[in-house]
């Protein structure tokens, strides 16, 4: 079976030059068709978009000629880095024109219909396309990866469920690149800290629990898990850290929460997909870790990292997570929810 | 009433450099005794210290001749800037020899005959001096301020003690200034985040509560709040900043907490302190406020300044507080301190 | 003699909050008419402008109406802090309506017939305002002052114009603020550095060379000093730093530059203007200065620190200069522009 | 033939780290014995040391047991990445022991006869080790790595000799990580610039030269540049940028240095040498590169950057240079050092 050609829908940005960073030399996938706004069409790659990432433009993309986002053009597979506003009315638009739709923008992640994946997690939830394409008539589909400083939680969640996760008291230090470009001025942030990001908290306290809920039948019974999240932007470029603060029903001592996180394993480790990190989670025991600038590239971006695992007084267990968040937060997430699609069989075409 | 002498032992160091800084021109004190290590003794403050605040040394620390920390030496009343590992010994020493020891150091703050100010909220514990003094045969005595994170919490929390505060759970983004000369490393902090202080949490998680304690007879009674506290060290200068989430007894609205912040005044306030801002606490209700580079100055780095109040989901409320850790934090503090004394006439010889 | 009502073109923006927090208290002038674009118009200032200031909005300002500027409307004196786009059409459409507009902006400052002012330097090339007048047909007038690198390498020089400047090589340090907001992004500066600015090295090379020329008749006879600038953008808030290496004709010692630095005084000094710092240029004979977190803030803003006089082996003299970007480097350099102005008679009216 | 052990002085450094990190799968060497301090004597590596580089120790250091740094123990190939005040005494000791020292200290770089290698422009100068044999009567040896920023200014003019290079100037913007650790304090360096570093403009200024000059007879005749440095360090964690102006005497176009520069080989990419870059130099046409995050990894660390190759006003042309100051600064300067000796045949025991 050979190599499946893909488009990138929003390819010039950040997060779609996380994609075609992370595309190139993928062995199932290949950025064969890179679309953005129409200021790009006709424009080679290297000169409709400004690389931002160390290391150079993939050659392959270097001299792809632009195109523009028209729904039917392109290859079956698209990712979508748009941001939210241009999904709202593209990604559906490319659905109904029969591609799926591999998206990392928020517009369509809480619908009911629409799967908000993490492999290792929710594997199961793909079962909503079918829901999502009787609902609304589509050949093609929308698939989505949570918010970046969500991934995090969510990933560190999982393996806990069994303890019984009444309540999660999060704050957040993220990372500069999870505003996108330009993003956040350096005149804000250098030698500073900005206590909140607009309109991140709710989707903090949302999305986790729709990624840790259950599949019954035709919808997804979110997880009963009360989340509160404090949200605040540092002067770091990758890598969002959390602290996490945890009430169970079965509270476990720290040795049982350690070896939950490290032992777990998800689909993608059992299929063996090719972005996936041999352990999704790893855990720190001694020093001051995880810390972004140290531990941000382990498992090439896609291993969370869960240190200072101890008693809180107050709700009973805290810890500190860190994920990198265009990576495991963005471009990596939704390649391996492609790779996930496509090992069981979501991306054949009738 | 003329203008008295005092001392400050470690002149030399951080904290002691803001000490001198603070004093420079103040109306009831004057810097007249500088010590620190007898590396330091006989030279010239400015030969002795490398400057490292904005602004000149002052003029007349600038010339001054270091002493050594000698016990019986210098004026009736010092300040202390010692670390830790100095204070458990000198400080003691110079109570027993007379002197009233104001200090920021650790090392007595949780004792139970040694008043832990914040004159704003417990200026009555001042009272402990009597104990302290027959307890140890002291002619002189310690006073002491809390730990740099712990006054930014303390005081965010003194006025909400009307609600009933029951939990409370904190995330700290603390600056660099707070590990002292030469402190954090460059290498480990810039564009990164550490997450966690060696021993600070255990700090926050009792001192809080002696502050915010009732004095019963001879003892001070602990505040019975259950405190957490996250510490993580961020990219910053100077300006601590928490997240707070808050569980009450009797649940007030966002605006009673806004309320109770803003009008609360204390003894400072009333007595018209030299070092007391107007209002101690200032709620900023606009914008992703408070923020250390644009709000730790205010009040001269003696206001807290306290923003984004709003319902948490797990504990009731939250919002966000930032103080001047250095200022309000270390050498402000203990100056406010000795200026209640002052005011409370317990730095009178008899 | 009352205070003076001025207008502030593009107040909403940095460097015009920076004017508005200037002007606040000025002894001479009152920010009576805040105007900027279209879009601001009908509301008032606090609602209109996004603060970035340490510290509040001035009480006057916040609450004024905001207008559009409209040429002929508002004040006879106006600060512009227009950006150049904005300034090329408006500034002279102020000035051929009878205003008096002391720009920020670089459009104009080039012009034969516009003076080019550091009031320490080159007073007298407001005598160029009669030239433009005559040649333009204005009962107003534009005044500049240099961009914000020039102006720290200029006050300089000047003092050392009398060794005879032959050749000037800089390389500047710039903080992000002098890039505006939104400015830098953020992504691009934290732990970086970025190895130039685009159509800064010759602003630098040209606007020296102007402001240290000799007026001669009707124009400004260029000074013959040859300069070259690399500019760089580092993770500072405020605050420009230059290395600067100088060939002299005739060669002085360290201790020859320090006294010449130290001891130059200009008319804002003799005239006690409100905005002039004691010295122009204070010399720092110890330690790694000047710093920006240390020394920006020396004469509040307006004093350049010059540090580390030593021989340079190839052009001969070297040493590091360091200013205040957005107040010495903008809108305090306006401000004193017009009150030397104010002095020698240029805002009266006939 | 097999791969030869290795010994590395100075192993829990910073230094040291990058060493192991690099020696980790090395083709050719293997770090089988470290040494540290006596107070790391018997500690298993990963107990003595802290470890502060991305990524996890390299399991093979991990569990090794430490040793002390005594002369005639351990392999005969030793590399030091010990301070320059240990080196002063053991590198001689276990050059006299029969070692070959291959060393990143700046104690002997300057002495006469010592080579000061960088392999790829004066492979020639490992010659001088006869001279050193013979006039110390060592078995062993002493081979040499410059400074950090030296590294990046040697390469950059190394393929610009042809043209007659007479006089350079640079202003260096140095990482944090050069200094070692803990190296520079955060209270220093966050959102501010020091300008100047303790010894480093003597150590640019004059290693340059040697590194630069010709093998004649028993010694090195210096290259005749004279060379001015500025130096400045600026919150960056790796990569050391420069700027530079060079005078020739015969003046080479903007296309003829770039094209110099790019086209440059030396014998380690001739020897497909394992650490050698496939180019030592790249030129980047476009940006304002390079920068530090985006370049610092090029060539794994071992290419150095340059861009904005331009016209200097003074001096004749210039440009930016950068390379990574703990790889091609440090451990992979003295890794590809020992590379070269080796396939030279100087590591042959007799």
């Amino acid at each position: 079976m050979g190599v499946i050609d893909v488009g990138v829908l929003g390819a010039t940005g950040m997060v779609g030059q996380q994609f075609l960073r992370l595309l190139d030399g993928h062995p199932l996938f290949r950025a064969a068709w890179l679309a953005a706004s129409e200021r790009s069409e006709g424009k080679r790659y290297r000169d409709a978009a400004t690389w931002r990432l160390a290391g150079p433009i993939p050659p392959a993309a270097a001299d792809a000629g632009m195109e523009a986002c028209v729904p039917g053009k392109g290859p079956q597979l698209v990712f979508s880095a748009l941001d939210a506003r241009a999904a709202d009315e593209l990604e559906p638009a490319f659905a109904a024109a029969g591609h799926t739709v591999v998206s990392n923008a928020r517009s369509f992640r809480m619908q009911d219909d629409v799967p908000l994946l993490i492999p290792e997690i929710n594997p199961e939830h793909l079962a909503l396309i079918d829901v999502q394409r009787r609902a609304r008539g589509w050949r093609g589909a929308i698939v989505t990866n949570p918010n970046c400083s969500t991934v995090v939680l969510a990933m560190a969640l999982a393996p806990l469920r069994q303890f019984g996760i009444r309540t999660v008291l999060t704050t957040t230090l993220q990372a500069v690149s999870g505003a996108g470009y330009p993003g956040v001025p350096s005149y804000d942030i250098v030698g500073n800290v900005i206590p909140g990001i607009g309109g991140e908290e709710e989707k903090i306290e949302s999305e986790a629990n729709k990624i840790l809920g259950e599949l019954r039948g035709e919808r997804v019974a979110m997880h009963p898990a009360i989340v509160s999240a404090h949200t605040t932007r540092v002067p770091v470029i990758d890598g969002h850290t959390l602290t996490v603060s945890i009430a169970f029903e079965r509270q476990p001592d720290v040795a049982a929460i350690a070896s939950a996180l490290e032992s777990w394993r998800g689909r993608p480790q059992h299929l063996s997909l090719p972005s996936a990190p041999p352990a999704p989670i790893e855990v720190e025991r001694e020093g001051l870790r995880p810390q972004p600038r140290l531990d941000v590239d382990r498992g090439r971006g896609m291993t969370i990292t869960v240190g200072r695992i101890r008693p809180c007084p107050v709700l009973g267990m805290k810890f500190v997570a860190m994920g990198h968040n265009t990576i495991r937060g963005a471009a990596g997430a939704a390649i391996l929810n492609a790779e996930l699609m496509h090992a069981d069989g979501w991306l054949e075409l009738d």
